[in-house]
């Protein structure tokens, strides 16, 4: 084991291998066995009741004595219930998405919580740099679900907000081997976020027929659409095939907010209809083809990055 | 100087960086620089009436001992008259594109030239092994100009297609920067092909209103647009505006290639305007402000990436 770099010193964890805290598949499950492997465990508040995530942070207490942290949108409609809980359960790592980091860091910081925010631009990354947060997560094009309207990918934002970066960098979007968390640290991360990988794990509270079909994804089978919504990453389903019907009769943005009713994501992910639900997951899902334990990837990420940067000879 | 990997021997260079052979950029002053400064130049011929071609290479062959190519895109319509003159001057590198590369290749292979074959999909990158082609060029979603309808990105594409891969696979797409070489490696490639970084060089032929503009664009002031008909990344400048409004009415194919007209790349690039101009360009220009040689961005290169790669720390 090396000395640990600083987003292993930050969380208190002994891989900076963050699993992402996403709606449906996040639960206590697959966060405490993240954490427990050694990476970092996340709960996705972003699909939960406040006593759901109650639950779920008790459970995840009982299940790990190492750190873990919970992802908050937000944009989420009970945010200070939710913010409550985190507090006075004690949580002391939160990750906060699609919304100004300027909003809560102070607030997290006086209670001792670490505080990460998920952003998918260098200006954004700006605003993460002046409200103070511990480190930023960048996540590019490639990443599953919501999705920035730059389009941006992780290829071309890492090394853009690393320039304006001085807290611990993060990369997602895309990542999901070891390889490819060696090119993320080439690029100027250090540390990676993975999500698809880890819906993908027997631990992930996705429903099966979710994992299944996202286990069998060709190269070009997720896109970003709902663009005049807000831009996310899903399966082309049937679903997604009545969302460019209406897309190419250049439909508005409320018929499309129709056409996306309620609970569509729940309908994809957790209930596993693979048909008309909205099944988000990243484009590199297409690499994965095997339904494995959290302790299994976290092993082959670990070995994987090794044999990597082993096999690096200079090209000149 | 240490020993050439497959990429520099097969094609007789010194880096394997090679620039890529682009309309309206990529004359017989940028290759042969290019070459010049130990890279391998490609003169693109996808912007060149034969006669044009023909005035390039011997140019080209003037300014330059070594070793250089022509980019042609295989939809070229006096495709027969190009690869006669590339034949009859005995130039001995060819990167095809947009077509089959079993068209082409054992011809070529016949008269003694190597053949790389750039692709955007790891379905395509198959069919490049399958023609015996000597090398594969994968090209991210995030490259400028033509591009795959799968908008598979560089962080994906790459990995993926190494899998498949026994040739030497050149990666294509957000590479502007020595970090992005050693993270292209990281991901499995052995070279690396750069467009926008060598379009906005001194030697590159496109005109200073283009180079300028380029060099001044923001994270997310590209985007990859005409899905109709093929799609291509460009700047988002008063045309794109036109090609916006179009499709968010849902305008037809027909529609759309009356709106395209004739010349808009050559109008963009070539032209230098700004406004009512097809401007090609890769997301990674956002990185770029200074307008340098190409002998001052293949120093740069060479020593970022000596620098990136003497900084690499195992994460673990």
């Amino acid at each position: 084991m090396k000395p640990r770099n600083r987003v292993c010193r930050l969380f208190g964890i002994d891989y900076p291998i963050i699993q992402g805290g996403m709606v449906w598949c996040s639960g206590w499950r697959l966060a405490s066995a993240v954490s427990n492997a050694g990476g970092l465990g996340l709960l996705g508040a972003g699909s939960m009741h406040p006593e759901t995530l109650l639950e779920h942070i008790r459970k995840c207490k009982a299940a790990t004595e190492k750190p873990f942290g919970v992802n908050v949108p937000l944009m989420y409609p009970e945010l200070d219930k939710i913010m409550d809980i985190i507090i006075s359960e004690g949580v002391k790592i939160v990750f906060t998405s699609a919304g100004s980091p300027a909003k809560w860091t102070e607030t997290l910081h006086s209670e001792g919580i670490k505080v990460a925010h998920v952003v998918s631009s260098t200006r954004f990354a700006g605003k993460c740099e002046e409200a103070g947060v511990d480190a930023i997560v960048a996540e590019g094009f490639e990443a599953g679900g919501h999705n920035g309207r730059e389009e941006t990918t992780t290829f071309c934002l890492i090394p853009a907000v690393k320039k304006i970066c001085t807290v611990p960098l993060i990369a997602a979007g895309g990542i999901v081997s070891g390889e490819g968390i060696l090119a993320a640290q080439a690029l100027g991360a250090e540390g990676v976020q993975m999500g698809t990988r880890f819906a993908l794990t027997r631990e992930s509270s996705a429903h099966f027929s979710f994992k299944d079909r996202c286990l069998r994804l060709d190269e070009g089978d997720t896109v970003l659409t709902l663009k005049q919504l807000s831009p996310t990453r899903l399966i082309k389903n049937d679903f997604y095939k009545q969302i460019e019907e209406a897309e190419s009769r250049g439909a508005s943005a409320d018929e499309m907010r129709e056409l996306l009713g309620k609970g569509r994501a729940k309908k994809g992910i957790f209930e596993g209809d693979i048909f008309d639900g909205e099944m988000e997951i990243g484009q590199a899902a297409s690499m994965l083809r095997e339904l494995q334990t959290v302790d299994e990837v976290m092993k082959e990420l670990v070995a994987d990055y090794r044999e990597a940067a082993a096999h690096m000879q200079p090209l000149f």
